[in-house]
């Protein structure tokens, strides 16, 4: 069975996630542990704990438990002092503090949600996200910065503090790795912070994996602001070392009119520019969701459709 | 096989259902839905929701899952704005919200807990406890009730607003048990309550079941102090409707006098007065739990011993 190793976090991560998780493949999420926006951030804040969010997103993405228990996972509070938690974050703190430690938390949760797969913290130490700007300027947390608008007037460096030890067990998932998959995701927020844990970047260039980058749908107002697919390769590759992708997944399909126009305020479509024999362009847009059905992701209109990302991915298993 | 129905709420119902758990009957527990005291009252306040607290701790007592997920049901958390709150009662609310009604949310933990038996909420309805007092005063709630230190200055008159149907599957249940087991619990926190639902009453003198009333260790103090074994019973029997027991569980052992100088605050041993057939004495005493040991159940040091407890009903059982 081939091995697919996912690196990201948050929705990025779950729409590639739940699409792969129907075929007959082995499957691992190497997840960012930068989060501290939202309840996360309270949680990490008050309790000490680390940062459930987007552990909790591919926990769900790989369940096979019932949909009633991944809604609940998802479940948000709407009132009083837990408003805003959603209630996965608060089981992995309470696993956490139970079990103590989030590995072992992360076990247990994967146990109880029928998980096909392992979801793999990048590091187990507790790191803020920091980020430097032109302007001197420091971001401090994946929250400011994924709340800025500044970054596109440049950066000039951004960091884990302090600079953390790999989770021992990613090193050889990453090197075991038939498939690595990087992207979907927020490029300063989800998929960079992966690469400034130690070691990390070197085994990607190690492993003998087929690497494949999934471009943004939408570039990001203020911080990615019409960059093109060749920028975010640029970008990536600069924190990588070197230029390792063999297949560049680049969605070629327009969103309507009216979801670009409510859009607009939050950034603009990624460009392909590229006349590269690795990019494959296909539709991957996810059709717009059926009024009155509950929706597991609630974040962006303008998304990955997960079935159509699973079978470009699969196309490319099945060459090799 | 035969049917015990254990009526209560809170801390006596799970020890009651924890020494029963071992032995080869069917369980289940009717509890009071009178609770808004701490984690549960808020989350009663705040999200709406019903009170988790009795009915988790009896999910938890019938619970053949993994030490693990006991603790975890019980985890409170310590720090922030989630302090206090139980994180078991946490997941019985978003369940709720989830599957839209407290009765499948307790369907669904009970699948997740590997329940063995059932666990019936009294009722339904948002209720809530009231309590008028010889000197006029109203105690608004099972709180302020637990709380108050002039019960036993006399009261004249406690009820459920607004009087609640019973829950459908209760009366059924209480009909078709061939034992029936009140107490131990606090006497107008936890069992009082459950009679002041509608039919409860006359559906325990209609069961054919042989009922068991498992008296007190302690008194508490202001509220039942210095009342004797036929204290409770009449209270009990004013309730009821009739003196419908058959056998009376009394303790007959001392706490040792270190535990009773800690004790002195909070009340005085309940003593046997009655010199009756029905009554069976035994040692019930719970064994101090072993330093370091975790304990699942906090709230007292001096308490009956679930397998004491277990042993003289099931005694009682082998009899019929």
């Amino acid at each position: 069975m081939k091995k697919i190793v996912v690196v990201g976090g948050g929705t990025g991560n779950f729409v590639v996630l739940r699409g792969l998780k129907k075929f007959d493949v082995s499957l691992s999420a190497i997840v960012s542990m930068a989060d501290n926006g939202g309840s996360t951030g309270v949680l990490r804040d008050e309790l000490g704990v680390l940062p459930p969010g987007d552990v909790r997103q591919c926990l769900v993405a790989l369940s096979n438990s019932s949909r009633m228990m991944r809604s609940l996972m998802n479940y948000r509070f709407e009132n009083g002092n837990l408003e805003g938690h959603s209630f996965g974050n608060l089981f992995l703190s309470a696993l956490e503090k139970v079990t103590g430690s989030f590995e072992k938390a992360i076990q247990e949760a994967s146990k109880l949600l029928f998980i096909k797969g392992k979801v793999l913290p990048v590091t187990t130490n507790q790191v803020h996200l920091k980020m430097i700007l032109k302007n001197r300027k420091v971001l401090e947390g994946e929250g400011d910065i994924y709340l800025s608008e500044e970054i596109e007037q440049g950066y000039s460096s951004i960091y884990l503090e302090p600079y953390p030890k790999v989770n021992p067990d990613v090193i050889p998932e990453i090197l075991g790795a038939d498939f690595l998959v990087l992207g979907p995701g927020g490029l300063f927020t989800s998929l960079i912070p992966n690469l400034l844990v130690e070691n990390v970047a070197e085994a990607i260039i190690k492993s003998k994996a087929k690497k494949i980058f999934i471009a943004n749908l939408m570039n990001r107002k203020g911080q990615t602001s019409s960059y093109k697919v060749s920028d975010y390769l640029k970008e990536l590759v600069r924190f990588i070392g070197k230029d390792i992708f063999d297949y560049i997944l680049v969605n070629k399909a327009r969103p309507s009119k009216k979801l670009m126009d409510v859009y607009a305020e939050e950034g603009d479509l990624v460009v392909n520019d590229l006349d590269d024999p690795r990019i494959i362009l296909a539709d991957f847009l996810s059709p717009p969701t059926k009024r009155g059905k509950k929706d597991l992701i609630k974040r962006s209109l303008i998304r990955h459709d997960s079935k159509q990302l699973a079978k470009e991915i699969m196309k490319i298993v099945s060459l090799t």
